[in-house]
């Protein structure tokens, strides 16, 4: 049955949680699926509270472009097999009479956990192909009492995925990061021979899969230090960790170069000549992303039983409820999750 | 008499050294020189070996568009009011018998040495308003016994500027350097409140020069860590250092924002939002301004008592003498010396 349902349905069928609802998630989904820049041949299965929807249609002047509305599984596939294509699902968790936008609130944070929780099922159920997420919010969702701190840890502990791995997908610039969310002195620690074999080989393993990624380019690591630390004269990481990590992975059949400056990496990377730089610390990566198109700076999450997208800004909660918010985060997203789906990436 | 001559040549007269010949700064001059994407209206004095020039002509495939050679300041002079636009200064200083490119060569970096000390005098002495320089190469430098390590250690030397401040211009976006080659750890370390309120006053002062910077946004500063440390889950620099160093600026009546994070700050940069960013780190500011336009990001040198832009690439050895280099970087560098000047900029 399965089977059938998936031959008569859109191909791409991605599963967008509501995020946060005081924040800008549900403007920027709505935007996104009245706006022409969205992929023609995308599902897009919006979990969220219907009523919600409503009110930010009005607040923020945008339309509401839904062809069905489901509100089980059951119906879901109904939909998906009569081959409608913007559906919201349906799952009633915001109390409009004590909802205000822009406020961190349990109430938000437990909608937007229950959302994606939803989005989890009918992802590993196949119902749907892929995830794309728009943004939460931390607080809320610790108010909430969600252990997790973000969207990736979620979806990680709902699909029993140890280790997922977050990587940015930047107008084709592809970027894995060894450490995140440490100090950058903790950063400068964390660049060891053994730790740094460890994120290559895992980066390699991910970027091999031909479909999403050119295999015939090498990956390439950036180096720590300004210039490399020009032999030793400022840092010595580069000889002490990147060399040794970069030469026994090579060693491993790898194909993979470095360090290479982080000045000059990701310049080369933009130009085609790298299978994915994986930069040593948070912001060199980041920096190099947004810094080249900040809006359509995807993340993408790895390591999952499936694809996941997201943007990668916050609820901005200033703006919540206004209508000035951009979508095209929001649509770049789901347009990335669409091109690695039709290239037929595999997990 | 100056007077007289300035009133009728070109007003933006740009001395160019002529680099490391064995690199590709040769080259790229001379195809600057016939580029259309030069500015009409500047004025080029070329201070290169006039022999070195033909054999870099024939075997790199560039036409040589001198209109007037001179040997002395006074030939020069007379080239300028007679309206030249395109001077060769000749300094003989290279032995072709001896000369090849790609290879570090004492001669080399000595003549390198000698067109840069030339350039220096002309400007100083207000018959060229600016210098722009390709590049040369430390190591020939060194070989020569010349003891400073670049060219704005030596034209601080040659114009006894003692803190020449070296800022990058990347299609607008300013960005300044707390710190530039020291180890990512060093540059940790070099964070403090002091220090950094030092930098905001230095990149404050020249910032706020009308005709070059856009002085009715604020200065911005980035923050070290991930997220500004997230209020010190991951670093406290920005608790302990540039909060205070920002909040000691303002009371000193300093138009200066910040800590803003540093996958932020640059792209706010870019659309306009500040006056220009101070960078914490070497690669911070490199990262982000090569990473958005990597031959358009040029070098300006502040705190000389002329005007100095530079390309910020290599000799490139690896090319040197077989025509594939791109002058991009090198015309950039022309342009933005023109646009400064033209914009009155006042040193």
């Amino acid at each position: 049955m399965m089977k059938n349902m998936k031959s008569r349905s859109c191909p791409f069928r991605l599963a967008v949680p509501m995020g946060d609802p005081a924040g800008i998630g549900p403007e920027v989904v709505l935007k996104s699926l009245s706006s022409d820049s969205l992929e023609a041949d995308v599902c897009i299965v919006f979990i969220a509270d219907a009523r919600l929807l409503v009110h930010t249609s009005v607040d923020c002047g945008v339309p509401l472009r839904f062809d069905r509305t489901a509100r089980s599984e059951e119906e879901l596939k109904d939909a998906l097999r009569d081959g409608a294509k913007r559906i919201n699902f349906d799952l009633p968790c915001v109390d409009l009479d004590r909802f205000s936008y822009g406020k961190i609130d349990a109430m938000c944070g437990l909608a937007a956990y229950r959302c994606v929780e939803k989005a989890t099922e009918l992802a590993m159920s196949g119902i749907c192909d892929a995830i794309v997420t728009p943004p939460l919010h931390k607080e809320a969702l610790k108010a909430a009492g969600i252990a997790h701190v973000g969207y990736t840890e979620i979806l990680g502990t709902l699909s029993g995925s140890e280790n997922p791995v977050t990587m940015f997908d930047t107008l084709g610039m592809k970027i894995f990061f060894h450490t995140r969310h440490l100090s950058l002195r903790q950063a400068c620690d964390a660049v060891t021979k053994e730790s740094l074999l460890d994120s290559i080989i895992v980066c390699d393993a991910i970027s091999s899969n031909p479909p999403g990624f050119n295999v015939g380019l090498p990956l390439a690591v950036a180096g720590l230090n300004p210039h490399c630390g020009e032999h030793g004269l400022f840092g010595d990481e580069e000889l002490t960790a990147v060399e040794p990590a970069v030469g026994m992975a090579r060693k491993l059949g790898i194909d993979v170069v470095g360090p290479i400056g982080a000045d000059s990496v990701f310049h080369q990377a933009k130009t085609g000549r790298f299978r994915a730089v994986l930069s040593l610390y948070h912001d060199q990566g980041h920096i190099a992303a947004k810094t080249l198109d900040f809006e359509r700076t995807v993340s993408v999450t790895w390591k999952l039983p499936f694809l996941r997208t997201s943007v990668d800004h916050g609820t901005a909660f200033d703006i919540a409820g206004k209508g000035v918010a951009s979508p095209i985060s929001m649509i770049e997203a789901m347009n990335v999750a669409k091109r690695y789906l039709s290239a037929g990436v595999r997990l």
